[in-house]
Formats: C-alpha cells, structure tokens, sequence
C-alpha cells in the first residue's frame, strides 16, 4: 500500500532494483499539456548517479519511455504510464547482504514486514525507487509552469558541517544551481564541500546533508486546512524521501527559539495584493499560501552503505562483520536536488487542482 | 477537503471556534474495545486551556460526548462520532479583526482561499480545532495499548532558548511529565522554562519551542514503503498541528552532519530479535519500524496573537496599527503535547491495521 | 470503514438507531453557497416515517442541527457537520431480536462481522442510517442547482406487479411526485399502488416496488474514465441504500435484448450542442454524461420485517418461530425516493468538482 | 482520475488503444504468494477476441510481462506492475471517426470531457481497457483461492432473448463454461445463442446479452457497512466494464415484485454455521457476507460498432451517414465473462483484506 501520492494529482509507483524496471501511473493530469519524453529526461539526468566523480559509479542509462496517457506530443487527460527500464542488474553484488542485515538499511525491516525479501535488500527503499517520483515530478512541473507560472528550485544548503550562506530565494535558478557538480549555488560553499565529499570518499566513509527549496509564484489559497496544509503534505513528501530525517518551513526549528514579536510577518502592499515584510512563515499561514516564495529544508543522514568494516550480527543474532561491496554514493544530497524538487511538484499540482474545486 | 486522515484508521474532523461544536469521526476501529467518554475526557483535559497559569485565561469545560459507535462501553466496529460543543462563543472579542488580517494568522490566507471567512478569523486554522484530533487520537492509543502494548508520551523539550537534556525515552512517563506545568521532565529545566513563559507574559510577547515524543513497544514491520513510510505519516500529522514549522525523527538535522560510520546503527541481538545498539535510525529503517522506540521532535513557532501593538496594513493594503484583544498563550508547547501524542497514535493505529492485512 | 462516498465533494456518516443520533460531515462543499437548516429539513420530511397512512406509525421529528461550516446562512468552505438527534428509542422493543437472527436482516452477518453488535441488531444497516445521506445530499443538491441548474427528480415506478407506465423525463417534477402518498406522478398507477400496499399491509406482509430517477440539465463531460464512471458511481451509490437488489441506466436489462441498430443513439443538432435522438444510453456514454437526462431505476426488495411468523433458528441453530413486534413499513419506495435523490446528487455533486480541475 | 480501484487491495490501470502498451499496478496483495505470468495469461487468453468465430478477427496476442513486484515467482509485497503490449496498432482503420462521433460511441463525451481525443476515438472507453483489469483480477484471484478457498465463475446468462435456464451455483465451473465458444454451461441453449450471434453477425448487426456469476467460499462477514456494501462494490465494478447496462444481486429486479413472506431466506443449521434455506438475498445481508454463495447478473448493451449505415450528425452537427470500418464483435458477452470474474475478484479481494483488521 502506499505507493500512490496525491488526491487529484495523483502519482502511483512501482518497481524495485533489479525487477524489470520502475515506474509510475500519473492520474488525474489535465488534457492539452505539451509532454514529450525529453521534458522527463532532462530531469532524470539530474537525477542520475554517475554524472561526476561526487557519486557513484554505476552507470545506468535511465531511460524513460511513456508508455500512455499522450498523443502527439499532448497529455490526453487519461493516466500517464512512465517506465524506466532496468538495464543495470548485478544482483550477485548483493549476495553478501542475505546473510546478515545491512545496518541502518531496510533490509531487516523488509524482511520483518514481508517474511520476504528482494535479492537486493531493501526492496522498495532503495534509491532506485526515486527515479519514478522525479519522472512523475516532471509532469507536475509541467503543470505548474505552463499554466500557473510556479517555478520550483532546490539546491544544496549543506554538506556535513559546511553550510552554504542563505540564497536570494527569489533570484536562484536551476542554471546557477548546476554550475557545480555539488549543485550549492555559492561558489566558494561549493568548494569546501566538495572538498568535504573528497575527503570523505577517501575515508571510505559517507556524509549528510540539507537540501533547501523554494516555490515561488504559487499564488495565495493553495492547501487544505487541517491534515492537507501545505506545509503537512511537504513534509510527508519529503521524508517520503530515502535517507531523509528532517523538514523544516520558514523559520523551522530556529523559529521554535524566537519571539512572537520578532517572528511575526507584518502584512504590506504588494503590487496589487497583500504581502508580508519579511517570511518567517516560509509562504504559508495556517497551511495555506500567502503568495510569498515557500521555502524549506530537507535534512539527509549520511548513506548507510560505507566502505569501512563494521561489526553487527546476522539475522539469527550471530556477531559478524560486514563489509560492503559494490557502488555506493559517499553524500546523496547533489542527486537528491531534482527529487525534491520533484515531491515539491507533486504537493502542488494536487493543491492547485483541489483548489480550482472552489470557483 | 482534507478534513480526514488515515486510510483504515481513519479520523475526519470539523467544526470552527463560534460554531455549535467541534467533533471528530473514527471510522474503522475495531470492534469490542472498551471506550467510555471518561477515556477521551482524560487526555482532552490535558489540552484544556486555562489549566495553569502558564496559559489563557479561557475557561472551556470542553466536555466530550460520544455521539454513535459504542454500546455498553465496548466499541461496535461502527463509526465513532466525538462531539466538544462550544460553550464559550464570545464573537464580540474578534470584532477588531475584520479590518486588517492579524499578522501570521490564517486570517489573510482563508479569504483569499474561500473568498469568505469565519467571524472568528481564520477558520478550522484555530487551536479549538485540535480538540477533535485530541478525542480522535484517544480512541487510537486505546486500541494500540491494548491490542499492541504500545506506550506513546510527548514531553516539552525547549521553550524558547531553554533547551531541557535527553530524555531517557525508555521510562519518561506522562505523570512525569505533568509533574510541572510546562510539561518538562525534567526538573531545573521546567524551572527555567516556566521562568522564561513568565517572562515573556509580562512582556506582552510569545516565545515558541520543541516537542519531543517516544513511542515505545511498536514491533517490526509497521509503515509502508514509499509514500506511507512511518516517518513520513508522522511528519505530514506533525506539520497540520496549528504553529508547527519543523519536524525530525531520530538524529534529525544533526544527523545531516555526520558520517555514516558514526551514524549507523549497528544490529545487535536483544531478547529473541535483533535490536539495535544505538538509534539514529529513530526507531524506522526504509519507512518501517524496526522494534526500537520510535523518536521524533516537533517545532513550534511562537504564538501569533501577543499583547504589542504591530504595524501592518488592512485587507485594502493601507496601514493600520494591530493590537489583539481577547484571550491568548504566551507559549502553547505544553498544550501541545497531548495534541503532539494524539496524532503520533493516528498514525500508528493506522499503520498497525494496514499490516494486519499482510497476515 | 467505507462510511464515505466521494472524492472531492466527501460525505462521512457515522449513526445507529438508537446511539445518540444519526449524523454526517461534509467536505469539499465549496464556499458561499446559501445553506439553512430549513433547506436540509424539507426533504428530511419527505424521507420521514409517519407521513401518512402508507408507512409505519413510527413518530420521529428528525429535526437536523447544522453542527459547523456555515456563518449567517452561507457555506465557510470547511466540513459541514450535520447532526440528527434520536428522540424515539425503544430498545426493549427489539429483545426478542437477541436470541434469534431475523430472516433477512443483518443481525447474523453484523455479528459474525464484528463478533458484537447493537441492541437494534443490524446497526449501521438500518433505515434510519439513510438519514445522513439525505442530509448530506441535500447539500449537494444544493451545490448543484445553483451552481450548475441540475435538477434531480425521483418517483416510484412499481410497487409490486404494479408497473407505472413511463413518465416524461424533461418534465416530472417533486410537486407533481408528492401528489399521492405512494409517490407515483401517474394518477391510476398510484391508486393501484396504494391499494396493493393497503392488501399487503392486511396481510401483515411487505412488497418491493422500483423507484426510477432522473437528473437533468448535467452538462456533457462529468464522470471519469474507467472506475469513476458516472453509472458505476451511480450503481455503488443505489445499491448501498439498505434493501436494494438491483440497479439499470438507460435500456437496462432490456438492452441486453436488444440490437445495435436499435439501440444506438443517433447523434442530432440540439440548440447549439449535439444531442441524441434517442437515450437507450440513459445520458452517459463510456461513463462520461452526454448532456442528455441521465435516467436509472433501482429496484427495492420487500421490507424483512413482516407481521407474520417465520420459522428460522436461533444463533445456536435451534428452530425457532420469529414473529417481529415493534414498527414497521411494508413498502419502502415511497420513502426512498428522496434517497435515491441525494445519493444521485452526491454523485453527481462530486463529480462537477472533479471535472472542474480539467480547465 | 478513478483509474484506482481498491482501499486496501488497489489496483490502478493505464493505457488506451494506440499507445505503447495497457497495463496495471496492484498494490496492496499480501506477500509470498506465489505469482507468474502463466498465472496471469490463461485468464487474459479467455478474454481475447480471435478466440473463436464467435468474435472479431483482431488478431492480438496480448502477451502479459510482469515488471516488479515478484522474485522468484513468489509476490514481494511490493506493487506488482503488469504490462501488455499493444502490438496490432492500426490508427488508419480509425481516420473515419475523425469526422463523426460514433453513435453510442463515446468520441463525443471524451471530446467533451477533455477538449482532446485520442485517434481511436474513445480513449479509455475503449475494450482494449479492460485487459488491465483482468490482469489484476487474476492476482486477487490467486490470493482469493490460496488464502480463503473463494472460487468465482462467471457465464452467459442470455443473449438477446436467448436466455439459459438457471444454472447450478454449486457446482458451476469454468471448465463447463467454456465447453462452448459462447460460455453458456447449458448446452441447448449455447446453441441456441451461436445461432442467434450467427444470425446478427449476418445482418451486420450486434447483440446484448447477460452475465451471470458467482463466487463461493466467501466467509460471512465480508463487505463494509454503508457505502463499501459488498453489493455496492460489485455494481460499481460491474457497471465500471464498458457496455454494462445494469447489475442484480440475488433476486434483483424480479425481487421487486415479492411479498416478504416469500421473498425473506429463513436461517437453517449448516454444517456447524448458520446459512439459509434459499438465496433471495444473493449471499449478503445489510452489504455483510453470509456465507451464502454470491450470485448477481450484469446486462450489457450491444455493442455499438456496427456495420450498417447509421443516420447521424459530425462534430458541427451536420448530417453525415457513418458506417464503421475495422474489426467489430457482434456479441461481447463471451468475451465479458473473464472480466466480470475479474473484477469481482478485485472487490472480494480488497473486502477480505479490510476485514482482516478486526482481527
């Protein structure tokens, strides 16, 4: 269960590493929307490992094909069926993993929940899963752009203890983002972390990050009150992520310290509508935007797959050491940009959709 | 829309400030638990406004009525229906906030979303709301204590700057908890807190602060991967908590820091199961609970409403001098802490139901 | 679970016959729609038993309390919680029901679904459950005549072997329904109808009977491809009103008689929009609504309760003679019709949200 | 949207005519069952036109592949994606529509709906759908059969004014369905109805017909009160299928014409359970189970492709004469038969999962 996201906007997954491949049914898209194969692409490239020498090795081709749902080049309003092949399988480098569980991996949990499990672990834990939702992301983009005018950025903030200054949100953009292979805007942040990523490949070791986002142009009136506010479905959207452990809006936890008196955003004229001076509230208030840029952060743990030798035990409790073998990505958060970007999407072309219900 | 949450275990709400009453519908919890009102009243009496000094003077008896859904104190598999009646409606008090949109209100947001709004403001975005999730989430941590023996207790971890130390989350406890009125267990740091609320009263201010919450004896296998990851429900219940802006489970931001050879936790074998020795993880891997107590952290933004003048601009844009009247908290983190318990045991009813199915 | 119907436009029920009352809560209603108790309570009294001398003497004022989502006679946007309270409860009434199962009734199926039931025996399969529809769907009624200029007009179209003959679609209306008691616009059909269930009512027994529906004026384009098909939504909505065994739109089962060159539907000019000729398509064509009155009839079994004795067994499997005391109707279709109205309009209400997010 | 079926066992389908491919993820069956494409492709085999003479001559092999969700033929509990390659693709035949909507077609309700069609016309209205659902079905029927022993048949009740005697529910199996290309176990009438389709076929007409079927074995205690009736789902599944008219449930339409006294299922002793002298009812009371077999008839309309010369209007309302190319069947009910035990097994599967959670 659990593999679909969104409401009228709706996104439903599937696909593990080594299957055939993995995928996504996008329902509920509106008809007349330009849609080609390359729009998906362009951000799956983003997404893939193997692009610089930050990340891993393995070279997967990830090519999308859309199996229904168009028809020259126009989304039909029927669902959008998106698959990426899977041409990549070594699942003999997975071997070692049967006999004890991964720590800090799934593979323990997989098996607790299924009394089974794939040959490669974690099942659908795996990072391979995420392919699907940027490909699904792409299409809401789509939607946000063409008729909406959103435009959705994310970038690194941080790389272990390197923080990159705060960004003109207003200003940052996918071109600026990408100008360095670590995609933190700041040039000379960039430097150090990548340095930091260097650093820690050369330990046989693995890193954490946060990845800020902004939405801007989201007009006012979008989100749900209650359980669908904005900032509740960002916040399932993104630890829905692999490896994420924390999402903050606005002022986030640094808000938790502060006065009312200071956080609080005063209201001001703003071309012809309501604004507020500044944006401690991230673009929302009571779960609904106020037309001012959303902005949040994602915290990623450092992946669990390391080079180093550790001591654990196997599933019958028997102390072993487990060594990792194959590929593995010393800090995610560089590929982790376009896939939330892409969740971001998701959150918003539902919210958007719901909305227009009200005219 | 959005008024309901959960897929099996499910709770839709309603119900404004100055309406006949807020209320909560449980649909699909089980069959024979025993569930009296004296069970929701309890844990709604925590929440209760005007209970210590610390909060608003507000005085609500908030006395819950179950409306359907029991015979005899057993519940009868049918829907649940919990109704608070509001008694204390003084509309008089919100007569000022109908020029200008109080600033960091949903005041703002719900006329540009509905076009209308409620004398009172900003709607089902009030703190009277979460009376309904609170009597909700009562009826779902019966049936996880006694059909699962699983414990969950929130506890105040910071008012403003005042940050209390761990917590040893194997035995806090809610009578501890509410040895003080600030909801921290911990003694000198309740202290300093209560001192710092005090404050910030007499300042005619408000100051935020953090939420920490344990759920303890949750086995192996609850969540579903990719969308209905644990961590994920329990962000997006978190986030539609009114004044919430971050959310983190486990080593959270601070893992974003570290390195995976010091992040990881290594397995470990504890009583017949394997646990793990240390709990960065949070108690989830992949999304899925893996037997270890599940541990996460809420941020509160401090209170809109404080007793200072601000300068803003009405709905028209033109400049106007807000100053609130009417009752208001300094500080709504001890409030916030049934509230904060109340969703964690939605989310896991939820997810416990859901596994029950894999059977 | 399943105690609600829609996607956008949501109705949750919750209610048995003799808890405190029988209630809904309905979400996604837009905002700014004119609603008072009194346009609940009109066709609240058309579904009420006691009308007249054709239904069971059962004395309920079934007076509706809108408990929430309206300020000064006008929708908020946010749930509108819709409560009606149960004054008439006689559970002594019903002890005999304990030590058997009643012929036909839900009693056996309710208890070995949930291993309990209610003192009425069925819970949540009785009539009086239909209370909450009809609230709800005159909300949607609402919504969709002012908003969309639908109109949904049922009336009973047998009553037993009485068949009424058929009626014109564009023109029957509630006034000319309400003529007679039974609920038939046809005069001599009526009186037949009424004398048939006079015979039945003498013979302490019930008869089934078909209540036939039609919506006018729904523009082309509502209902969604595949599962959410307008006559399969239809279908679920009539056949999960208590005692219905059958539903048909259009030709029905005759078309399954018939052939294509017959029952095609021409395709004709019709004031600026394409019309048919004929409607064997019932105004829906791949589930989507052509424009045409979209017309379906339900067909409703005998009431179980019947005046006479019945030889059956008891839980235990010993034979026993059941005779039911207590109040009864030996034809439910009179009653019925405002039902199957406010289920149609639940439907359709949703599914005029729904097409709404496609511009 | 509403291409998802299912709360808990959910299957989402994809894919229209022309594109590259239709196909479904069922999401939600439990794990370790075992799962192949063989399982899956005798069931699509009985759906496939060309089968016999009975049938259009498209030539389509309908090859199902498994994308995720399997490993070693055994299901993970993961989504399971399955896909059926469109491989006759012939736009050309469809140029003609172009023009005209097809009578009873729904070119001009997909028209309408989304100001956009695909070449074939109907979109998703299209047969060629209805290969997802059986894909799916044949899951849930795998799960159905190893878990709870339930066995579902389904036959040819009527064609035109042929109809068959009643069948005996008990012992009706899919082996003596298709002992005759028209899926009728009685074997005078099977000829009956071949000569009747032959006889249609010649007149370049088409013919309706009558499934009947049913599924044994079901517990009682299946289905969700109010609007998940277990009756209530099977109607909206029947009546989701393209060309369905209506849908009965144990004595359906004809149970409108009885008396109580007769109609009423007095309970008996059966081998350690309660069950009924006779099945009015068709194995469910108050949308519950029984334990009885459930027995309901679906009626489908003609098909609507013809080869005669049809009257009717283009897209501007014109007067055109339309007379279809391509391949047609005179008769679909052979063909509905798999589809109909599809996706009652979809409903019966999903039902059985939910009840689980009493537990």
């Amino acid at each position: 269960m659990s593999s679909s996201f969104g409401t009228v906007f709706k996104a439903t997954t599937f696909g593990e590493s080594h299957c055939a491949g993995v995928g996504v049914v996008v329902d509920g898209c509106p008809p007349r929307l330009p849609l080609t194969e390359a729009d998906v692409q362009r951000q799956l490239d983003r997404r893939r490992p193997g692009q610089s020498r930050l990340s891993t090795d393995r070279n997967e081709t990830d090519t999308v094909r859309i199996l229904s749902g168009t028809e020259n080049g126009l989304t039909l309003g029927t669902p959008i069926a998106l698959l990426v092949p899977n041409r990549d399988q070594r699942p003999a480098d997975y071997a070692s993993m049967q006999q004890a569980p991964r720590p800090s991996h799934a593979d323990y949990t997989y098996q607790m929940k299924y009394g089974i499990r794939a040959a490669s672990g974690g099942g659908r834990s795996s990072a391979r899963e995420t392919l699907a939702r940027v490909a699904a992301g792409t299409v809401a983009e789509k939607l946000l752009r063409e008729r909406f005018g959103v435009e959705i950025v994310a970038w690194v903030g941080a790389v272990g203890d390197v923080d990159a200054p705060e960004v003109d949100v207003l200003t940052v953009d996918r071109a600026g983002v990408d100008r360095f292979d670590v995609r933190c805007p700041h040039a000379e942040s960039a430097g150090r972390m990548m340095a930091e990523i260097a650093r820690v490949k050369a330990a046989s070791d693995s890193v954490g990050g946060v990845v800020a986002c902004v939405c801007r142009n989201a007009p006012a009136g979008w989100g749900e009150p209650v359980f669908g506010k904005t900032e509740a479905l960002l916040a399932q959207a993104m630890l829905s992520i692999p490896a994420t452990k924390g999402f903050e809006i606005g002022s986030g936890f640094a808000g938790a310290r502060m006065r009312g008196s200071t956080h609080n955003d005063p209201f001001v004229g703003k071309a012809g509508r309501l604004g507020t001076l500044t944006n401690r509230s991230g673009g929302v208030q009571g779960g609904i935007t106020n037309g001012e840029p959303i902005v949040f952060r994602v915290a990623f743990k450092p992946p669990a797959t390391i080079g180093q030798a550790q001591a654990t035990v196997d599933f019958d409790g028997a102390p072993v050491t487990f060594e990792a073998r194959g590929r593995h990505d010393p800090c995610v958060v560089p590929r982790a940009v376009p896939i939330v970007e892409s969740m971001a999407a998701l959150v918003l072309a539902d919210l958007a959709l719901i909305q227009s219900t009200r005219k």
